[in-house]
């Protein structure tokens, strides 16, 4: 990193105003060496080139960041192109998603195989095996997340950098840092405002974790202007008051030896997270730099053509990469290599002295749970009515307890989850000693996450991400407050990544709460969102059914939803009927008249009512339980009309305490919520809203009398 | 308030590690006075009391605020709890709202009328008509907004300011201050963890809302244990680098007079917000104070009997309000009548002075909309095909240009949603000035929220929450980042607010951004919500019929999703037809083999597979629009058969790029998404996923021919 002659090319346009005090052009006139020079104007045109060929994209971060990828990329990041997946590689993950160009040039340039410079000019292409989508995905070579929903990489980061954490206080030993990698996080200024970012960054300060570094591409600009329109806090402040150090860089645009230093200062720093708050200016060099339209818009041709006629380029031809620019990322792939095969000879003297670590360390990173994992559920549960909450610590806290692939949060509801195990350790910083009386280790696997229910499912993406399967993350707390999770746990189901949430208190019958905590319509996001399984269990049987069910899903993200109070247990449940969806719970003999479909916390109620229509009026119902409709969606035809009996004549109804919503697939009538709950304690709920037993009877009686005499009701579904 | 001899019977069974250098007992003694010490064990005892009575609730918040509590009600805050609906009043958030015993006791106590002794002891009780819910509830007297999912209370605390700032800066004229109320918000740890909170104090910092007060009550004490399990940052440093004023309370419990005057100089600060942030002990007084067993359970009648003992009370006796604690706050009502009657007096005056603002303002707080507002409504639109997010802004622009009660927000999103009209000035305050070139003036209706989705929708409440229908806060986003915002549109349903979302880039034809920004699920989530209108407008006339549908719901909140790219303009598209959330677009000659459903922005998809079923095989397809599934519900029987002709038999198939979820009710058979989306330019998005014309027509003809082979298809769904 030469200091030499530089460039004054940059930045001319810059609006005045937005600079700031950075005064970059003199600043680069002292520091740019030839080569970072070109290698950065090189980079910018074909940043523009790929927008204008679009006619669109996002090229003023990429462009404005081109010194900050330069000293990763070039300088700082270990990983390795041609093995992108080497276990102990740096994590980089790209919070602003929408400058993805960035990420993309330079794992073209570094060399990722995928990434061939045809695959890279097809940016926002038609091409349907395109590996530039618009954000990046993780599933190409080099992306470690997926990201785009702005504040999501943030807390993917921590998640990232945690997972370090843990299995480096697991199983590193003395002369053997089997993993030991950093983790790198580009934020811009809208990932600082969201809710989810901020949430990540207070617990990141909390935990110290000292392997995360926090990249802001300071450009002061976001869509609708400059950030000042909506943001005026001292970010800075808010950093250190947060627990993290803060570097800053004034000409993030040009520096690249004072952000290789700032890099390299962050992963020997002291005990906190580092924040690295680069001063760029989005777009440099073109005529919008400086300027919201420098962010998403293609530059315009004359604009481009301007751009390399500045920079010594020629206007006619595009997408240049120049020999210059190649050489000077050409030692990536075999420093990679070399950092793979360091790593392959530590574990290997590792596994001679540390055998019986090194075994497990292996299948870890392999994804592999022991064999008998499915033996550590209990085969019998106790018969007396359990909350089905505490049904899913019976089946899981021992699986928790032995296996130390699992790692549990919970948002604050450690009283209410039951998620706790025997010896549970908190995962807290080794100094940590908390008021009521916790003393921390990175060992250990129980996550206390706060009120921060949505960082929580983020950060829990981040561990299952570190690896696949290597960390399998259960989160916790009210299935109301998934809400609030959300956007993370779609993220997750996007991904394929492996999360488990165990939900407590779903439906009215958690009660006095009120309407503010008990689901109504949230099952219908959850039903419906792709690669994700909604199982409620109906009892510890089926609790037992349905973590199987979680765990077996190895691309998939679940939720296992679970009832604050006592529910029967019942003789009929099996956990393999869970693992369909659907099963038939109570057969009738002959010709039945109604099948009546129970679900969850209240799938006694479909019984108990089945026979009180018998014995009222000789109704014959049959019973099916219905724990989870995207696993029922799944088996086939055949069973699935044997298990509805639809196709028969036979009419179903579905009894459930949320919206109808989307049972009418399953259901021809329902007994289900019309508006949202009420503040009454949870029985008194299900009366006040008509799931007493009576009312539901009487309900399915009229009903099927309605239809006898109504031709067209059939074909209508039918709220009661 | 005369500082005069104190107890030391309090705090006595702390845990000491949690009081940190609090010293309570010394100080208290040294400023507690007779009165304030009676009332603040009487108050005590009470909340011990009802808790123990239902045997749970949340005691030991309420315990802790009880200075706090006396601070508020019988010193400071501005209102009339026998005209609860006083438009001036200051108003009061609890947004740790579990703690609402807090608030119903002082509501009692200070003499809401509704709020009766019985009431109060109906805490948690199965009493249907109960005022004491679990969580207080806006319908109640003395109410403001609806709260428990943690911190959206801030954020509606912000809303409720930002209101007062826009009205005052509207209507007031010197000596004139009609709007000048203050908005007093208690949280609790978990409010400052939750992210929505965190970016609504950014953004009242931003906006210099010195009108807001936020009293931390600061016991660190959360469900898990000590806060510092998850938390360990300096919240005052955090909260001044946000733009706040801080001011400390050391001893939270007793000293009413340093509460006091914190709050009196709140009020009259510098040009900040004011976080006052108040230690306390959660449950003073009880075995279990200073620990998380006090927060969510009762105390044990042991220990309220020892509570009773140590303060001097009768342990049998129970529910004990003594003549002293009614006479201390007997002047409440008839001050808070002398605030309304000076403020009748003064807006009599001001109606005299500016005799046309004031009848404005009279509209305003009725909550009345100008008679002609419909008027503003193009009665035409250009034919020329037109991105539906653009009719929203030839149809809404007008409105929002015309008519104050409008505030139009959005989440960094300008330049894509719309919603700018001619002439718009942005809510700054009136000292700023932008780098980008914004001038603040408090009476702007356009708010920048940043990058904050879910503040912007929780501060909307609030400033619906105002008063019913005085502001109707519109936002804006992608539909996609309503994810983020879904608990706070819940929670705006929920109450009953009117709440207008403009929602662009809905479905995959989004393109580009891929499948992070393409929603599928999304939209089962919110046609399953309660109380919310999910409208997809299929073109301007439609967009036309959206908004006066959102706009005529007083009641309910609204999203109005629309489409990022062009759409033809339909000839036979209805906006009276959207009122009725379904409608036959185009009907057939004689006996109709197929409805098809057309939803939004691919509402002409149907009307092409029409034309191209007819054209190649003679299949006879009558045409619906179906643009809000739950206006449809309410339309009646007759209404919903004669649109869709199920039950003559007429199969319906429905088109729409989102997941089939709910449309079961009103179709046979989808073509729909199965997966998560994909990033391709629009169109090509639509050919991927089986939306192109030849598709889904060979599609259509292929279930009508399998449903002639196959007798049981019929009764089932099929996604084809």
């Amino acid at each position: 990193m030469a200091v030499t002659n530089g460039s004054t090319d940059y930045g001319k346009n810059v609006v005045d105003g937005l600079v700031n005090e950075a005064k970059l052009e003199a600043k680069s006139v002292a520091k740019l060496s030839p080569d970072h020079d070109h290698v950065l104007k090189c980079f910018r045109l074909l940043i523009a080139d790929l927008c204008q060929q679009f006619g669109g994209g996002h090229p003023g971060g990429a462009i404005g960041m081109a010194a900050i990828g330069i000293s990763l990329w070039k300088y700082v990041m270990r990983y390795a192109p041609h093995t992108p997946d080497f276990f102990n590689r740096d994590r980089f993950v790209l919070s602003n998603g929408h400058t993805c160009l960035f990420q993309y040039t330079f794992n073209h340039l570094v060399g990722y195989k995928a990434m061939t410079f045809d695959q890279l000019k097809s940016y926002h292409s038609d091409r349907e095996d395109m590996l530039c989508p618009g954000h990046p995905e993780i599933e190409h070579e080099g992306i470690e997340v997926t990201t785009g929903p702005l504040g999501q990489g943030v807390a993917n980061a921590v998640g990232l950098a945690m997972a370090t954490k843990n299995l480096a206080a697991t199983y590193n030993k003395p002369g053997y840092d089997v993993v030991s990698n950093h983790t790198w996080c580009m934020v811009g200024d809208a990932c600082l405002q969201e809710g989810v970012g901020l949430e990540a960054i207070s617990l990141a300060g909390h935990l110290k974790l000292n392997n995360l570094t926090v990249i802001y591409d300071n450009n002061q600009i976001t869509c609708d202007g400059s950030v000042d329109l909506t943001n005026s806090e001292d970010v800075n402040a808010k950093m250190r008051a947060c627990g993290w150090d803060v570097i800053d860089i004034e000409d993030g645009c040009f520096d690249i030896e004072g952000i290789v230093q700032a890099l390299e200062k962050s992963k020997k720093s002291t005990d906190k997270p580092t924040f690295i708050n680069v001063r760029t200016i989005i777009g440099i060099g073109s005529a919008v730099a400086g300027t919201a339209v420098a962010h998403g818009a293609a530059f315009g041709k004359d604009d481009v053509a301007n751009m390399k006629k500045i920079y010594g380029y020629n206007p006619e031809e595009h997408f240049v990469i120049t020999d210059t620019v190649r050489a000077f990322f050409a030692e990536c792939p075999s420093r990679g290599e070399k950092y793979v095969q360091e790593w392959n000879a530590l574990v290997d003297k590792y596994s001679e002295a540390h055998p019986e670590l090194a075994n497990e360390f292996k299948a870890r990173v392999k994804g592999e749970l022991p064999a008998n994992w499915k033996d550590l559920i209990p085969k019998e549960f106790p018969q007396k009515p359990t909350a089905s909450r505490a049904s899913s610590g019976l089946v899981f806290n021992p699986i928790a307890q032995s296996i130390n692939n699992f790692m549990v949060g919970t948002a604050d509801l450690s009283p209410s989850v039951n998620m706790i195990w025997k010896g549970k350790e908190d995962f807290q910083h080794p100094e940590r000693k908390t008021a009521c009386g916790i003393n921390g280790t990175y060992a250990g696997r129980y996550i206390h996450y706060g009120v921060r229910e949505h960082a929580m499912c983020a950060i829990s993406n981040g561990l299952a991400a570190f690896a696949p399967n290597t960390i399998i993350p259960v989160t916790s707390s009210f299935f109301m407050f998934y809400l609030y999770a959300a956007p993370a746990v779609r993220m997750g189901s996007l991904q394929h990544l492996q999360v488990i949430h165990a939900a407590t208190h779903d439906s009215i019958g958690m009660g006095e709460d009120g309407p503010t905590h008990q689901p109504i319509e949230l099952p219908a996001l959850y039903r419906a969102m792709p690669n994700l399984l909604y199982i409620r269990p109906g009892d510890s049987e089926e609790a037992a059914g349905a973590w199987i069910a979680a765990i077996e899903a190895k691309n998939t993200s679940s939720i296992i939803s679970t009832s604050r109070h006592a529910i029967p247990q019942l003789k009929q449940t099996r956990r393999d009927g869970v693992a369909k969806g659907a099963y038939v719970l109570e057969e009738v003999e002959g010709d039945a008249d109604v099948t009546l479909i129970g679900v969850g916390a209240e799938l006694s109620f479909a019984l108990d009512v089945a026979a009180a229509l018998k014995e009222e009026s000789g109704i014959k119902a049959r019973v099916v339980s219905f724990p989870c409709q995207r696993l029922f969606e799944r088996q086939d035809s055949q069973y699935k009309r044997e298990t509805l009996k639809r196709h028969t004549g036979v009419p179903a109804v579905v009894i459930e305490p949320y919206a109808a919503f989307g049972w009418e697939r399953y259901a021809d009538a329902a007994i289900c919520m019309k508006t949202f709950g009420k503040s009454l304690p949870g029985k008194h709920a299900y009366e006040y809203f008509g799931f007493g037993k009576k009312t539901m009877t009487t309900k399915v009686t009229d009903y099927l009398k309605r239809l006898k005499e109504d031709e067209f009701l059939k074909s209508e579904f039918v709220e009661l």
